[in-house]
């Protein structure tokens, strides 16, 4: 992967307010992965006190995009994932980690997994799979 | 539907910070079905100004996990949900609107609309589709 | 919908090996929906006497490609769905119905219901959902 | 895995007239993983002459029930899935490979790769992600 592609991905990155807001961080790109983190705080989590399953669904969806577009060499979107949880998202952090499984002209498929950090554990808390496509011109 | 359902639906709402962090409300709730809308502004958007699908997903993710907890008749959770996003999503609000298609005892298959409201106009941003669980009391 | 485009549609039907195996039909077409049923008979089941989810799958797959292939005009494929079994499918005959949501240029985002008929009634056994596009000339 | 459960596995395909019906073998199972192949054959074939996408979703769905009724230790059900076609299904034979990626009491979530396989090649074709569940006894 050219130092281009990974200024390209940072920049992107950077450039999303939303991405902001939520205090995430792209931590890793490769040249058809990405990882993205969040650190889990009050206002990130749902009635229970667990991370809330939108934020475990931004990281997915996120970083899928990136992995995705990387492997694509340039600007990409989600078109569409799916996502299973498998258990409430409980500790400090968490991450997703994304790759790209096969990629053609046009499209990426990706998969994508979330755990939580916490008290030196990994726990698997969602899995994802879904498309990224190269991002129209027209 | 009881009246009890409808403000247990409102009070679960009330008590999920990141649904406030993200000024979300729940707009309506049917025996079977929810609304829930976010004011697009800044730092809800991607890189390009569009509503990030991160917030796309909140929507459509707690759509769907409010209208199989209401057509179950508790507390309810979303096991796995799948979304399609169909357009930019511009405008000056989103509001997602779910409904159970068909419930057993234990879980409801849900499905779920994105719309952008704006200039006196509706535009479907994505579509999505899940099963909701009834919260394991184990 | 052309008339030429309703020939297409059964002209690609007949065409497919797999599906006269299955003995299934395309039972109606529109501008951007299509039915597909197949007889339940003790080959198509699986342990249970239930009709196989993979038959449940190839009608739901099939008639979302048919939707979509009629809504964006031509030859079309599916990228991918996802379907949600909801009830043992147990009757006489199997009906898939899938429509087109939302098209562009490109691809259409399509929903399916399959239904199993008996004894006067139709019974909801499978949602599914998923993105049909253009069939790439390169 | 006990002898017991993996003659369960094979006892259970064997009664699936479908399975028979398109020629498949449960080729190999494992404590959270099974596999199947299906020779590619005319009648399993779409219009252009690949294997028909209702062949491949059958087998990723059959190996994402297998593999998920092994994690779960008994009779278990395919509840919902998803599925991305990469490549047109080219090849003397498909083969399926499912694994468990995490087990609860009840469910399963697990992913399965399409391969076809021709010419000393694999070639991906499809990959899956779906629910499977402990099959009700009421």
């Amino acid at each position: 992967m050219t130092t281009d592609l990974t200024a390209f991905a940072h920049s992107v990155f950077e450039a999303q307010p939303f991405s902001r807001f939520l205090a995430a961080e792209l931590t890793d790109v490769g040249p058809d992965s990405a990882e993205i983190r969040v650190r889990n705080r009050p206002e990130l989590q749902q009635q229970h006190g667990f991370l809330h399953g939108g934020v475990i669904s931004y990281l997915a969806d996120n970083a899928l995009t990136f992995a995705g577009g990387l492997a694509l060499g340039g600007d990409a979107l989600t078109a569409e994932y799916k996502i299973n949880y498998s258990r409430p998202a409980i500790g400090e952090t968490a991450v997703a980690r994304a790759f790209a499984l096969t990629t053609t002209r046009r499209q990426a498929v990706c998969q994508c997994t979330v755990h939580m950090l916490g008290d030196g554990e990994e726990r698997l808390v969602a899995v994802a799979q879904g498309t990224i496509v190269v991002a129209a011109k027209d």
